[in-house]
């Protein structure tokens, strides 16, 4: 069995707990945390620590902070020969302060607390310096995944910068959308059906092939109904944006 | 039974004709359309019309064909006492230039030709201009789809509104994070997951709860990491322009 430590109680911690607890091949033998209350519903009170001096001996000890947190926290890990991961999609794996090894488990999905994933599902991007660490740090990421990938920090921060279009700013659309409905007395509801439809053509069609509406169609006389439509300037600008960037696309094709 | 015919041949007319072909309450008379290839694997030939002088008396005439066009083919419909609906999200009822009964039937779907769709599923709003027509379209839209809306054409067009930011746009991103990941020789299929989830989310969260990233973090290290990192003018501007719009939501809650 292989002994791992979570610091960290947020969004990616909360789940890398429930999903490691479902596993025979990992034990949790502590989470280091500033605040337990939202911890104590997943893991043994007596098991949550504070301090990074009582910290025991693992084989992986695995950084779930914030980025600007992650080199500071790193620092503080007294341990020896220790593989020290971070789960950051942007942060190199370089920025770890520690005299250990050091290594990258970025998890490619969006946690929020309130809703379960299927971590099975999930990509988890591995990186580390060296190839002892890169085997067992693959083995952690298999106990839980499917989907395990060797990714190099820089390729990482690639894929972190298309997962804010594809997620953070597809997700800032639906708000909008819901916007666009709430103030017209419609019912969101309507637009879920659309939503899902829409991510789940990606699976089988290129997002090209997928691609439908006024601006595929350079349907001048709807864009510019729409246009009139919209009253709030910024949803207006993302409009006017996004539907020259789809006619762009076209063109180039 | 209800006697419908369609014009088109067009997505939203194929899927039509696939999704009425599976219920005994609807009899599809006739199609009429300019080409007959595309639909000669879904319907007998013998029924599959040019001239609307052969069009056969109906119940309902459903119009699918181009928002451009619906006006012109509307007008060459020479039948008496029949309900003719258009399928447009954006086309006001009263554009159907005609004698007969005016509707609308309007399923908010994204259709591509390639990719089945489950109709029972979609929302279809209808509307029409007195009860009876509207009570004859109701069962029409019932007889394939559990959740069929009476809404206005106003109410409508702000819908299509709302749609083209959660389908089309979405779409658009999907297209730039595949862009973003081709250019760095990494597998669209890695955001697949992450895509669907960001749907999934927004089946039990708001929009605004569903939201995570480095904007509703206000991390402007990432952020400046992140426009470094984009090449692309137009990319870079997506980028900014939903970033700000992030944050501001943020600062309104």
């Amino acid at each position: 069995m292989i002994k791992v430590s979570i610091i960290g109680s947020g969004n990616i911690a909360q789940h890398l707990i429930k999903a490691f607890a479902k596993t025979a091949d990992i034990e949790i033998v502590q989470v280091i945390a500033r605040t337990h209350t939202e911890l104590l519903s997943l893991f043994a009170e007596y098991k949550i620590i504070t301090n990074y001096e009582d910290m025991r001996q693992t084989d992986v000890v695995i950084i779930a902070v914030s980025d600007t947190a992650i080199a500071k926290v790193s620092a503080q890990i007294t341990l020896k020969n220790t593989l020290i991961v971070h789960t950051s999609g942007t942060i190199p794996m370089e920025a770890l302060d520690t005299s250990n090894p050091k290594g990258v488990f970025y998890p490619l999905q969006t946690f929020s607390k309130s809703k379960e994933v299927t971590f099975s599902e999930i990509p988890i991007a591995v990186e580390a310096e060296n190839g002892e660490s890169l085997l067992l740090l693959e083995k952690v990421a298999q106990s839980i995944s499917n989907h395990v990938h060797h990714i190099d920090s820089s390729q990482r921060q690639t894929l972190h910068v298309a997962a804010v279009f594809v997620c953070n700013f597809v997700n800032h659309l639906y708000q909008i959308g819901n916007e666009i409905c709430e103030a017209n007395n419609l019912s969101f509801e309507l637009l879920k059906p659309l939503i899902v439809e829409t991510a789940h053509k990606i699976l089988t069609l290129s997002p090209s092939d997928a691609q439908t509406g006024p601006a595929k169609r350079e349907d001048t006389i709807t864009i510019n109904a729409h246009l009139k439509f919209l009253q709030h300037d910024t949803q207006k600008e993302i409009y006017k944006l996004l539907t020259q960037s789809i006619i762009d696309h076209g063109k180039k094709l």
